[in-house]
Formats: structure tokens, sequence, C-alpha cells
């Protein structure tokens, strides 16, 4: 893996050059953060943008890494991978910017975006290994304590892998910065609302009466 | 406006249909609590996903009423965006569902998708009415207290409308509902963890001295 987020010309980034990233660490950082992609396909004439559990590997066997999706075998986005091109974007919203004028109102945000060509992943050791991360992703220490998935399951199941390769990272962080200095002498308050995601109490499903285990206390309690 | 979610071929939900919503006040709902949108398009051979900050008007002037999107007129979304067939989607992410086996696991979220043709919006009154509805999407009451855009910032700025009407909402709540009875009878614990986004403190700008206003107070507590 390459230390350095090499964009090729379909990840440079045009729009915001000054946020740019090129440390791949950044981009595993995002990544680490993220609970869901959205993830774009040309669905014959028009676009198709849908939000998808995901995970990574950054030693995955593709260039760079590997961001693994999965999804019913029935999906159209996961039928015949290989002959369509992706893009998967992650966001971590983390405040609005509220500036002195309108033109200057944005918003903070990470943003990885990776766009590819897509693997049908057919080893039945990598399928577990990415369903297993998926499932860590979510809640990190999970997967160990649940059981095998089954054969049925599994032929239910496909899984999907991207390169980490074309990859382009952006972020945005602070309070205004570019208010005019017209603005400011008005008197008009300017400054940010960090956002970021809490989780409420657990919801225990009363089917049985097992106690809440530590990976989920753990999981709310970093995510409080 | 027609009060049902009449999906056309491109939006009719054929994964999941159990969570698909057929109601358009379920649509204003979620594209009202919403920040940003994930907006996908086909740029040459490939598909780009962007975040985007973004508006909506119930009574606008397109067929179901109209989402707003905006950024430089170089980006190249918005070039020429009547050629460009759009797809806007907004995630309300709102849990996380910890099921008792890998296959169950899946999370709680809403989600609306739009498809459709973009409109340059040329006219000024409409410009005007959707970057005020930029700002207050992120900070209600907040675009009446800002003087209004300057000629310039106005032609740096692009604004494209698309129709709410090919759009189609899914949504998916409450804990794990599947779960095999061998799975309930080991014991394996099964619930949701609840997320939502929550503001931390205001970081006030010190380039002036300007007192905390009371759009931004409210929308502080909104989100705590």
């Amino acid at each position: 893996m390459t230390s350095e987020l090499g964009p090729t010309k379909r990840t440079k980034i045009s729009r915001g050059k000054s946020h740019a990233q090129s440390d791949r660490a950044i981009l595993a950082q995002v990544l680490g953060e993220g609970l869901i992609a959205h993830v774009g396909y040309q669905a014959g004439s028009h676009p198709v943008v849908l939000p998808m559990a995901y995970a990574f590997d950054l030693n995955g066997p593709d260039i760079d890494g590997t961001l693994y999706l999965h999804g019913s075998v029935a999906a159209m986005m996961l039928r015949h991978p290989q002959e369509r091109q992706l893009c998967a974007t992650i966001t971590l919203l983390d405040g609005l910017v509220a500036a002195r004028s309108g033109f200057e109102h944005s918003m903070n945000y990470r943003t990885a975006v990776i766009i590819g060509s897509a693997r049908l992943v057919t080893s039945e050791s990598e399928r577990l290994l990415a369903l297993d991360l998926i499932v860590d992703q979510m809640i990190p220490g999970r997967a160990t304590t649940l059981r095998p998935a089954t054969r049925k399951e599994l032929s239910a199941t496909a899984v999907i892998a991207l390169p980490l390769h074309e990859a382009s990272v952006k972020i945005s962080a602070d309070g205004p910065e570019e208010d005019e200095p017209s603005d400011i002498a008005a008197g008009t308050w300017g400054g940010h609302i960090p956002l970021r995601f809490r989780a409420d109490a657990v919801v225990t499903d009363t089917a049985n009466d097992a106690e809440v285990p530590s990976h989920i206390v753990e999981r709310v309690t970093h995510l409080s």
C-alpha cells in the first residue's frame, strides 16, 4: 500500500482544493469512523445512489486495500459487478458553519470518495472475512461472538469488493474563514455548531433474557 | 401535489418492499430532517457521488415540488444540468440493529431517493429563494437575519432544481425481527442502538463580539 493518496484523473479534487488530503492514513480514519457508504452506479440511463453498510481491509487483495459491500444476490447493483463502475462515498458530517453571509455558509465534514470497478468476491474465506468485517464495522468485537453463517445465508448474500486505489478525501473543519470585513464590522454573529452521532440507551430485544454484552456497552460508550 | 408517492419504474423499490413508504408526507419529513444529500451523476464512464447541502420547496415550480442544490458555477455537476440525470439520496441513520446472527444485522434508517433531470434555475427571485431555503435547512430562521446576496456572490453560484416527482422513501426501524428461533434459544443477545445527530456547544467566531442569536440557540437545543 502506498502511503499517499495518488489521485487519478477521476478522483482528483477540482473544487475546494485547499481541503483535499493526500495522506492514506486519513482515508483509513474516515473509513474507520463511518457507518454507511452512499454507493452510486449507473442504472441504464440514470444514476442510482443507495446507502449501504460497508467494511474495509487495508491489507485486502485489491490495489491499496479493499472496500467491501454486501447485499442480496438479487440486488441490481451487485449483479455482474465487474461490468459496473461504482462510486462509494462515506461522509462524516462534523458541523454546521454559520458564516456572516449566506454565501459563506457551509458544513464541516470529512468525505472519502472511492471510484472503481467492483469485483464479485467468490472465495469462501474472503466472503466470510468480509461479512465479519461488516458486522464489526457497525459494532467492533461482535462478529466473533456470533455463530458462523449458514450455507443458506451465504448463498443468499453477494459480496463485492472495490479497490481503495482510486480514492480522495476532503476535509472541512472550523468556523467561518472568509467572511467579508464589512460583514464582521456590521456585527453579524458567526460561528459553528459541532455535530456528531451519538447513541441513546440500548434497547434489548425481549425474545430471550440475554444480558447486554460488553462489546455493545463499549459501542454505546464510544458513541456517547 | 399528489399526496401519494407514485413511483415510476426508476424509483420503484425492488429490494425490501416491506419497508417502502407511499405517503408524500413521509418524504417531506425525511427531507425536513436531513442536512446533506448524496448526489450522484455519471461523469463520462463512471459515477460520482458527492455530499451537498440542499433545500426543498413542496410548492416549488416542478412536478410535486422542488429539491434545490447549489454550488460553484465551475462545479462539473452543475454545468449543463439539463443534460444530466441526477440521483439525490438523503439518509437519516437512526440506529444499529444487532441481531442474533451476522446475516440479520442491519441498520435503522430513513432514506429518500429522488431521481430526475435537473433544471438550471435562472429566475433571480427563485435563485434568491432557493439560497435562503438552503441556509434555513441548516439553521431555520437564519436567512432572514443576513444581508442579501451581492451581484458577485450570485454570479459565482449555480442553483439547480430537481422535481420531487420521482421519489421513493424507505424506512427501517426497531430491533431484530427475523432472528432464527435456534439463535434466540442459544441465548445470544439481540437488540438495537438508537443513533442521532447531536450538537455540541456552539463555537463563536471571535472576529467580532456579537452575541449568539436566538435561532442558533434554538438549533442547538433542537439537536441536543
